[in-house]
């Protein structure tokens, strides 16, 4: 029943001889360069207590990770027997060894699937494990991975200096005091951990719970927020706040991408609506449109760069949302359109040297047929890796192939990995350098650039262009 | 002229050598496994009469089999010179042999295609044929396919056992008595064909005649539809019916695949408007909306699995429509939603572990972005092969592709070849089943899984998918 | 610093041996064929001229070229560092060596583009570089191109005859009295070159200064155009004029392909209203899919071949447009719609055997969706090639993949360059080709086609379709 887990290293390149000697030879320039990860979702806690402890194999690896249990739950796997917590506070399965082993029973789900990759890097290089995990070999695998986490170099800050990690930034809501930031400083540990500032939930007037959001907004800012006069305030105070903790970027969602410039007026009349919970739909609509505008402007006046994630259909399962919240695996894409939506704000700022805006999309026929030609030539546009349900190898062969011809590659931001599970960063970094090395020796095969120019490219690839379109 | 038709062992996989050996060691382990045919349009009437003739080749393979007459008319070949017999029961060409010929002469349209791969394969495993077909090899080939459609094994019956199928379900309407399914059942002979229920013309409040399906259902059930509640009861009595008769799935069209969860007060409404011809378009789009859920519903309560085939736009050509008819090949796909339209379904029975629901699209862009998220969640949700335009070798290759890595292979539903043209059944499993190897293959080779897995799963592309997914 | 530039032979083929054998063999028998240049943008007037010259390097290779300079813009470079000219005639750099030097220094930027392999094949064939293009080598470069263009064998004539051109078509506004054209025919030169009628700036009412354009048709056509019917007459006589002077085709932009048949009222009303500088933006949207209709017509009249080119949104950037005008690199895709957009048109026309209207898209979603099932039903339907951004060597590998299966090669329309860059035609057209022989050679080996074919197809590829689509 067991077999051996066998990382070949040649993985993921392609097998045509020539072709793979190349490729090899390209990815072995960048394989082991420092990770930069300019964009995230690691919680800071892990790193603000030196002594901090990941729990139990399932703590660790299953319960936070909703790439794992959605697709265990697609199968029929009830979220409970996972040990996934009710919003309710009911029941749900505390045994880990039988999470465990439930896991592994179906652990044949994730056969070609970048979860797989990824588990399957992290059993291998950071649990030293050689069993294929199945039914069979669940519990000796859960005991070598509990073993593993109990000893000394099993922290998050030992795994942070032995993944090689440069430079780590994190997500954070605008209404964060970033104390686990401040403890990170304050311990005197020398990593680089930076936040990022997301101010979704205070710029989207359709949040739930909105007006306590803005409540905290005033009180972390110190500024009462009453007004949109005083919420803009209230934004570029907390940003110089985020900026003093090293923050190089802001981040922020959108269902739709769509922007406008709303006059004054109107942005008072809207944001009163909303603070008497009277804002529509369409309100909520047009003023997160002005807004991505606004933080546009504030970028141009601080520099720090902006990334722009829409199409993301928050919440799309009713049942799965009352019992468990967000982030429980039912975020769906949908169509998302560029084009005619952006254009409000780049003919504002998109010449603008001064913005760096940074475009992702899980709506991949925009790739030709809007964002390499948007990014193809506005200044102020770079583009973001494949993102989510895209940052896969198959995901990155389309947006090499798709991309890169237009968009050319230096307008491109080069990778982040966008987790929350941090034992998986190496492995994802590691398929992206494959992906890229596997792209240019193919380019250099077929006389489209030399190897002079693909070495450069590669290493441009592994943590140049993400250092220099993040400004770290 | 003529030339030998050549069928090569390791035709469809990737030349790489290495690769090729992989994959010609999976697809030998899967060649000539029983077909299973979960869906598709092959008539009944063809196994009711074990002493059925297929009539002439012509008979045979061109004039049921939209795929290729449609490519011909693109090229300025009138529909009547091919013998496709006219709505009004004007002159067509009855000659058949001078159908063949012209047929013959504008072979080399079809070359790179699905049609072309397909017939070449029914010529050669069928018809014994060695030669290529041209203008030049007409009518000998018409000579041998004729000889060997007078010989006793060509019946469908024995034509059928020859291909080694398992089991082949059909498409019949809701209001169909099954007697064709009935003859075959009270013949003794002991092969699986099974009805499917596809209520669309009494559902689509726009179809044509929509009464006169209403009276027909009121006749074969023996209840009055007279409004929604009785509709309702007549429709769960067909399905019973049509389960008696060994139906495993219902079948579904919509142009757009909305649903959305009427109250009874509209839905009497509308029902009763349409009975007077008085339903708007805006009507039968929700009407149709809200019976998906409700056959979603009748779904759990008598275990059909259910399909749902969206995004046709029938009839495109008014003056084919006008002369000749539905289904001459001049439907075409529009662009498709699901992510949002199958919300409100989906909160209601996507989570019930009792309903399958089996989604299908002509627009491949929902692939990535919708349809493989929303399957790698929903328990009730698989997909569906690359269906009609897709149902090719590129088109298998972009499903695998784009599809597998994000719903996994286990939300999946194997194959069904989806087709009326009974002969071509083989030809169409067997690219399947060379891609299903041909992309295995690609994946042990890159490291994705190793060898033990690829067997495992090249076994259930071949069958095992479809059998599970479709409760055969 | 300076390094060798290579063109490989083999370049763009696939790198496993046999296909690539297989595609070199290909590849051959067309790589010297004649060019057939059916839609482009190159001006009429470098040939009127016999003794033209074409200028500086930057006057011929970047000054036209917005595919160079929305790269450069892209990355910060001001349009006026380039000489680009601005509107209002303020300054602009003058020192072609200097804009040479800082293009130079950005060429890495085209690593991997079709504009790099453009510039590199024009380098390398049409001036003998053998140096790679950088900041070390730009001023020897420069000198070698510069001292090229000065010698007798460097006007339009001389490398319209050394690249081997058949046939080349210009694109002409409906109101261009053709006289370069003229010129080239008085002057006895025995090259083909067509105008081609292209009537928007009079048929989309939405052009800025429409009347002024109106007023040109009334001049040129000698027909006062005072109401819908004038203005039909005197289209009517631009395009008898254009026959005169060889033109084969129009062709015709709409941001949205919709057509609509509107009645002899409606028209009338909105003609006035547009002479009156009142019409709306939905009465240009509708007249402008009235006259798709109209040109259809007056097509199947008089023989002309219609190309149309939606989907482009013009002039995206509004301080570019300001600055320096249209066509300077920041025209952007939109999602583009086919399959209901056309019905209208088609239901008229599209089974007309006179008619032959050529589609193109910058939305590759279309491909499979829609293009290919449109163009593998309607007589009247042909695809163009990849258009604009997809003119590359991914984006034609994708058409072969998407398109072909579906639609047959035999109703697409082979290849056109589109162009303004005429240096730039060769290496174009060998992309296409050495595209045609892998996609071909890729065919060959999985056993769908056999040589006999792929040679047949690889001529049709190569110019034989292009020719007989456009009457050529």
């Amino acid at each position: 029943m067991d077999e051996t887990l066998i990382l070949a290293e040649d993985r993921l390149l392609g097998p045509e001889p020539k072709q793979k000697d190349l490729a090899l030879h390209l990815y072995r320039l960048i394989a082991d360069l420092p990770l930069v990860c300019p964009h995230g979702h690691v919680d800071p806690r892990l790193f603000a207590d030196p002594d901090y402890s990941f729990g139990s194999p399932v703590d660790l690896l299953l319960i936070p990770d909703h790439y794992i249990f959605r697709m265990l739950y697609s199968q029929g796997i009830a979220l409970e027997s996972l040990g996934i917590p009710r919003q309710d506070g009911g029941p749900v399965e505390q045994d880990h060894r039988k999470i465990w082993q439930l896991f592994a029973e179906h652990f044949y789900l994730f056969r070609g699937t970048p979860t797989g990759i990824w588990l399957n890097h992290a059993f291998y290089h950071v649990f030293g494990i050689r069993q294929k995990l199945n039914g069979g070999s669940a519990q000796a695998i859960y005991d070598q991975i509990a073993a593993k986490l109990a000893s000394p170099e099993m922290t998050p800050r030992r795994l942070f200096e032995q993944f090689n990690i440069d430079v780590l930034c994190t997500t954070d809501p605008a209404t964060d005091r970033l104390e686990h930031h401040q403890a990170i400083r304050q311990s005197g540990w020398k990593a680089t951990i930076r936040p990022t500032f997301r101010p979704d939930t205070v710029v989207n007037l359709d949040t739930e719970n909105w007006r306590d959001h803005i409540k905290q907004l005033s009180e972390v800012s110190g500024i009462t927020v009453e007004s949109y006069p005083t919420f803009i305030q209230a934004l570029e105070n907390r940003r110089a706040y985020f900026k003093t903790m090293g923050a190089a970027a802001t981040d922020h969602a959108a269902l739709i991408p769509c922007t406008e410039r709303l006059s004054r007026a109107e942005l008072e009349i809207i944001f009163d609506r909303a603070l008497c919970c009277q804002a529509t739909a369409h309100d909520a609509m047009r003023f997160t449109g002005h807004m991505l505008i606004e933080m546009a402007r504030m970028s141009i006046e601080d520099g720090l760069v902006m990334q722009l994630h829409p199409g993301s259909f928050r919440n799309h399962n009713g049942l799965i949302f009352e019992g468990f919240g967000r982030d429980k695996g039912a975020d769906m894409p949908i169509s998302t359109e560029y084009t005619r939506n952006l254009k409000p704000l780049l003919d504002l700022y998109g010449s603008d040297p001064r913005l760096t805006l940074i475009l992702f999309t899980l709506d991949e026929t925009s790739y030709t047929r809007e964002l390499a030609p948007l990014a193809g030539h506005y200044p102020a546009l770079k583009l973001g890796p494949p993102w989510w349900f895209h940052d896969s190898f198959n995901g990155m062969q389309r947006y090499f192939d798709q991309v890169m011809e237009t968009a050319g590659l230096y307008n491109t931001a080069g990778f982040n990995d966008d987790t929350r599970a941090f034992p998986s960063i190496p492995a994802r970094h590691d398929v992206w350098r494959r992906a890229s090395a596997n792209w240019l020796a193919g380019l250099v095969l077929r006389g489209l650039i030399d190897l002079s120019d693909a070495e450069e490219m590669a290493l441009d690839l592994a943590n140049g262009l993400a250092k220099r379109a993040y400004k770290l």
